[in-house]
């Protein structure tokens, strides 16, 4: 008996050429394991398309199949939102041929890039003409645009810049339909017709393929500052970053909360990370101020104000000991005890994970009834809470007790994630900050959102993708 | 014979009490007529709810009975969106009355109003709390912030803050049926499902009513430097752009062109307008810096940024002459000359006008090849353009040739709009940068835009109000 071909993977091949489909879990094996190894998925392919054109009839050639898809760019994501169900009938579209720098205007400051553009090469080609495309995150190395737009990607620049969706001016889309919306837009000001690239953004791949984006770059920064202070109190995080904002005419580019215990993990298990402040103090803020005016490298620029910040905030005992680098190397050993503390983490034991915001006024508050609700319902566990709280959003991570088995840590996950998504609702926060909602968070986004709000986003979504093929079971259920 | 009341009207009146609906011809005059004239409506009665809960149950009542509704704020949009058609079978609802600052945190930045409240109020309360509220415009002392969102405004302040939704973080809106959608959040990451809020920003009122936001303020700034500047030549408009934001470290906060008619007619027609520059110059740009640094209104602050950028432009070139305003005052004498241009051109006689985004890089060949174009259609025509340049934002406007009747010459609007907006597509702009599309645009947008985005427009238009009960007739037909 001979096998019959899959025809789809026919007319695949047909398209993009049969180096282009993966089929067999070997060569599909990286576009199916979710980062973390939450998920292990299965598909019917893998297809990279190389073009707009291309990428277009691989859609429509699925829309007529019935086939799932699954978009998928450097498959960093933090949520499941990349990778397919177990149940293997869906087909990944990877965007990583999808990979050309289209424009670059530094006197509109925009840029058009196709979807598979890594955010770091799409830096670096900002910076060579002399400007700063702003998203900034651990990833960066090999997250891709489209999948920064599809998640709405955060990362370190927020405070300053917004996320991505405040840098897409413009999209293009495949629809779930197989046809190509142009709305490559390089427009401060259009108002004709509805927003229809927010909708887009955010989406995490379930209302269509994005295939490239006109983005918003910026005067390249001349100069930065930075510095670790120590606090004895948390209260005085919030009194901190606004002294830092009015002080520094707004010029605060980062605002990084970090407890003693994620210091004192990250000093033990990551090479080269020293603890930075002579005696030990139970909170850090990680402070970088930058400024695009000439001279703010000089005398009287970012350095100036940083140190006579923190003196002003010495004085009013709002920080109880700080160090200012020096260098750029001492700027970045400060920078890497902060990037590190989610790997030190992994390698101190299991890690039940909470992306959460809240108005950045109640983080105080938020992370100390945090702590008591989780180590009354398992004495012994670590908190490990960290993050941009200059826009109230924190990793609000939770370190196994010591001695006890991972695995059995682990299965509280739920458990774990129930009690701080209530309270993040009950203080008016989000439960999916910057890491989206993808497989991850569906359920509970079902049980607490508001059902005029669950049915609001059903009807995008039916409106956009009627017969449900984009991203079935991510975000919206 | 007796009148029967009408059953829609006499619920209102149980909702809202009498004295907040208005039937008579001269009661609701003033939520009948667009403000410059161009449409006089009809409406079967002007509703005006007090609170969320009163306007739900209008909203209510209308959806049960079939009722189209117009929301309305302070009736200043420029596009015919806020005012009901000619047939009189429409129920405007007016959010005057839902005008309270409900809270305003200078931690968190953030401030939520109700959709009422006048943008110049807002304004002035969150200067009392020592922060900025960044969009301002011409109309800004009876404009509302509901109408600010739901028309998506621009004015002064985009190149710096962005556009009105830049700054909404949550909206609250009384859903097509009735339901109220609590989507009032304060967070500066929030990624937990479709990003809703945008869709109503810009939509116009076609997709509900909205009752209130939460709003971004910024640390106010301490010091203003305003310039007036004379060029040679309209190319050198976009090197002098990217001169001044990067001599100030990106902190121009506006960047206003103006042309030497402009300038002229405000002189002739506006008590108190003098000519700032000695010699005349084609092309004028209005600059101002702003700084929240503290010390930037002191020696070595933006008032010495300005003069430096303005005396490196004069050396380059790219400027021919400057005046510096020495104080309040005269700055505003500066700003008069942009702020009344408009108000100039109505006594000058009749203007066809436009209000169109280019990509700013291309906003000096697009004036060259519309002025070509327009004036080649009708000879004399003296084109008047003037606006945002920073924003790509250009109110292309037409004065009538010297002499010729002022109807006769209004008759050629379509025809005029025609040639305008053709070159703005071909050249990649909108035909509605900032005033929006309302009634007045939509047969434009109809042939103009591709099928697919007007068919994407129309499936969201249908998912949200799949009655149409919402400013039908409106954005999209």
């Amino acid at each position: 008996m001979t096998a019959v071909a899959d025809p789809l993977i026919v007319r695949f091949a047909e398209i993009v050429g049969p180096a282009a489909v993966l089929t067999t879990p070997e060569d599909m094996a990286p576009h199916l394991e979710e980062p973390r190894g939450l998920f292990h998925g299965q598909a019917r392919a893998v297809v990279r398309p190389a073009t707009t054109d291309e990428a277009a009839a691989v859609v429509a050639a699925c829309h007529e199949a019935g086939a799932p898809m699954v978009p998928q760019g450097g498959n960093t994501g933090l949520v499941g939102g990349n990778v397919p169900f177990e149940h293997g009938g869906e087909v990944v579209i990877s965007t990583r041929r999808l990979n050309r720098v289209r424009a670059l205007d530094p006197v509109n400051l925009t840029t058009t890039v196709e979807a598979g553009v890594v955010l770091a090469d799409l830096q670096r080609a900002a910076d060579e003409a002399d400007c700063l495309f702003p998203v900034s995150l651990a990833a960066e190395g090999s997250c891709q645009i489209g999948g920064n737009i599809a998640a709405n990607a955060g990362g370190t620049g927020v405070l300053r810049y917004g996320n991505m969706r405040e840098q897409v001016l413009g999209l293009e889309v495949v629809l779930p339909d197989g046809r190509v919306w142009n709305g490559l837009r390089r427009l401060g000001k259009d108002n004709a017709g509805y927003a229809l690239r927010h909708v887009f953004v955010g989406s995490e791949g379930t209302l269509g393929l994005i295939t490239a984006a006109t983005l918003r770059l910026y005067p390249r920064p001349v100069a930065r500052a930075t510095a670790f202070c120590g606090l004895d109190d948390l209260e005085k995080v919030t009194a901190l970053l606004r002294h830092a904002r009015a002080w520094s005419g707004d010029s605060v580019t980062a605002f990084e909360l970090m407890a003693r215990f994620g210091i004192e993990i990250t000093h033990r298990h990551m090479p080269g990370c020293a603890d930075p402040l002579e005696a030990p103090w139970p909170w850090y803020v990680l402070i970088e101020l930058s400024s695009a005016r000439p001279g703010a490298g000089e005398a009287g620029g970012v350095r100036d104000d940083l140190e006579g910040l923190l003196g002003a905030a010495f004085e009013d005992g709002l920080i109880a000991d700080a160090v200012l680098a020096e260098s750029l190397d001492q700027a970045e050993a400060l920078w890497r005890l902060r990037e590190l503390m989610s790997e030190a983490q992994g390698i101190e034991g299991g890690s039940i994970k909470h992306d959460v915001s809240l108005p950045v006024s109640s983080v105080p508050a938020f992370i100390t009834r945090a702590n008591a609700a989780v180590t009354a319902a398992m004495p012994g566990l670590r908190p490990c809470p960290f993050g941009h709280v200059g826009d109230g959003n924190i990793h609000y991570n939770l370190s196994q007790p010591e001695g006890m088995d991972k695995a059995a840590y682990l299965d509280h996950w739920d458990a774990m994630n129930r009690i701080v998504h209530d309270l993040v609702t009950e203080m008016d926060g989000s439960i999916a900050a910057e890491h989206g909602v993808g497989r991850l968070k569906v359920g509970e986004l079902e049980r607490l959102k508001a059902p005029v709000e669950l049915e609001m986003m059903r009807s995008l979504k039916h409106a956009l993708d009627p017969a449900g093929l984009f991203n079935p079971g991510k975000v919206v259920a």
